[in-house]
């Protein structure tokens, strides 16, 4: 059984969230000089733990262990969205280094892989540790808000030609595990303090396009407009009236971006644009919910007078954690939260889902209180904190006293 | 009969055009160092027709007649929307100068009054001639899009500290012509050349914001979001689906400002705001239509989950032209196009609107091609520019000759 210091981790999540703060939450974009602070903060509690810490070309940072065997992999992304909550990814990470303290005789290694936020892209951290990031995807990539060049925030990290962390031989490694805040609701409304994660849903988002004429709001005829904003608050509703008929229990979809262009009150919009995105576990429910989107599209786009094209954005697969990580996990939480924990799918994207591309993966959950994330109110009871690391160190013993 | 011309009034039209010219059009809002540029042009091309020229303390361009008598006024506005048309505004202004050319023994004045556009505020170089813009006003007027100050930007122009020309005494003007292209395809569709201005409308603007709750678009069930966007849209297509059966025969709606909170592909918004706006020349239409906006925004918030509230923006009252000055149009119309004119009410808001309120005042369209403003692609046949200025210099001349 592993013994966790909960005053210490909870002293140093508090520390990191200083950098950046925001009202009780973070403001900590990747690569914005808060971001960067922090990043050499952890190099720093990492070395002090022990491990050799690095802060590789990409600006993911790395603990890895001096103790020799095959290696458990700890970790997740220190950033975070724009004015957001504290407690996202900052919660893993901090669990790895504590856990790695804990089980200073173990080989853990512990890892705040870069962007899983996605300001500068999609994964970048854990898929550059995975070798699926070329040098020009860096080249061309820019910060969603600032319009930074990635290069450039990277120079400004002082990680200029510094050589990025790849993972030569996965064989290395027993696995990756990951705890995060649950960031919905369930876990709380149940009365529970530990989810293990069964899957993680996929993610499918699409662009859909309005192409009408932009024009004079006083003197344009009602009759003859291709007002872009009318088409496409139109299929908007569309999507919100008929999905409930084709979605399944966990679906979620959400239409969280749109633009008018040009976006005046006294301008007939010319053109619109809004992403629309689901997510659900079963690729069998992801297609249908797609060939159902795009019915929608070429419906409005036949009954014009403006066209609606549709455009994929980004889609993940979902992934299945591991079998043996699951039950290490539950068994854990049965002793350490006995009767107060359960199985669940993860709604929410998460760099497990690409560790496990090349090993085994396994997740747990803390609940959020009220279910909110991606906003600063973001919070977890202190004794879920202190209960999840506990459960998760007990796991990473189990996992690593099996291999 | 006056006799303008025509070529020379094209040559100045198409060096106006070269003052932020962009594609066909123009871009030149407000205080730009490229509309600052066309108002010393245009001082200069003033002061070479042997007028007075004066750039003021809020940058409006006027010619004062060196001649006796009691004055008519004709201007329009030099600034354009951003991207915009290079008619729009300019047609009018160049109309006065060249009108004031053909017709030199006449006291005629031309003024370029600043920023009906509003790029800084609502009519202010218009209503700063009839005293109703005060410092503080000017103070806190700030660029709609680059923010910055519009002192700072009259300091850019050399205008700091110079005083505003202000209508101290109204008897010294018989009145006010402006000239502007229709902006709408009314004349284009019916095959006509000229369009006497009967009224200008009113324009009602509202602000409808929507407050629901900012969560994860992964991880929170739909039973239990509050999401502005689907508030907002829903609102949209309600306006859309009923404004058809409240409306009278001309009126026009529009929504062409929206914003989500925090407009991110993987939020579900938490907020949410849009611009809905409407315009008729009918008092009685405009309060039926506000009445009816008002009852869905109440209808909207008491359906829930989000609170919906409306603000009101801005209102301008429907305007009447001045009957003699209709006729004196109409007139000149019947001899120079007889066949190819009409009467008809402005369905944009014009510097007329305002002076209207402190002296008679009258205007007179040009076709637009394809009804297209507030777009670089804007245009009106020369033929029609010309013969729309040699109505505009003999209805001049006749209410000159019998005030």
């Amino acid at each position: 059984m592993a013994l966790i210091d909960g005053a210490r981790l909870l002293a140093d999540l508090h520390s990191l969230r200083d950098f950046g703060r925001f009202k009780t939450g973070v403001h900590r974009p990747t690569l914005s000089d808060q971001d960067i602070a922090s990043r050499r903060w952890l190099a720093s509690r990492l070395e002090a733990a022990g491990l050799e810490a690095r802060i590789d070309g990409i600006a993911s940072v790395y603990g890895f262990t001096r103790n020799a065997g095959k290696r458990l992999l700890i970790g997740s992304h220190l950033e975070s969205q724009n004015e957001s909550g504290w407690l996202d990814g900052a919660l893993g990470v901090m669990f790895g280094l504590e856990v790695a303290r804990a089980l200073p005789h173990l080989p853990i290694d512990v890892a705040a892989w870069v962007d899983e936020e996605g300001h500068y892209g999609n994964f970048l951290g854990a898929r550059s540790f995975l070798g699926e990031v070329t040098d020009s995807e860096i080249d061309a990539a820019a910060n969603r808000t600032t319009r930074e060049s990635m290069r450039d925030g990277l120079a400004r990290a002082g990680l200029a030609g510094v050589p990025r962390v790849t993972l030569d031989d996965a064989d290395r490694y027993v696995g990756y595990l990951e705890a995060h805040i649950e960031q919905g609701d369930e876990l709380e409304a149940k009365g529970l303090g530990i989810g293990v994660v069964t899957s993680i849903v996929g993610i499918w988002n699409f662009r859909i396009r309005f192409e009408g004429v932009q024009n004079h709001a006083g003197t344009t005829r009602m009759a003859i407009r291709k007002d872009a904003r009318v088409a496409m608050t139109r299929l908007a509703n569309r999507i919100d009236d008929t999905f409930p008929s084709v979605i399944a229990e966990r679906s979620v979809w959400t239409i969280g971006r749109m633009s008018l262009d040009p976006n005046a009150p006294s301008i007939v919009p010319g053109g619109a644009e809004m992403n629309v995105q689901f997510r659900d576990a079963d690729p069998a429910v992801l297609d249908r919910l797609e060939a159902h989107l795009r019915s929608l599209v070429a419906e409005a786009d036949a009954a014009g007078p403006c066209r609606v094209s549709i455009a994929v954005a980004a889609k993940t697969i979902p992934k299945v954690m591991d079998g043996g990580f699951q039950d290490a996990l539950a068994a854990a939480a049965g002793h350490r939260a006995p009767g107060s924990w359960q199985r669940m799918p993860s709604g929410a994207g998460h760099d497990a889902q690409m560790l496990a591309l090349r090993m085994k993966a396994g997740m747990l959950f803390v609940p959020s209180i009220g279910g909110i994330s991606h906003h600063w109110t973001e919070d977890t009871k202190e004794e879920d904190i202190v209960r999840g690391c506990t459960v998760l160190a007990d796991a990473a013993e189990a996992i690593l006293s099996q291999s």
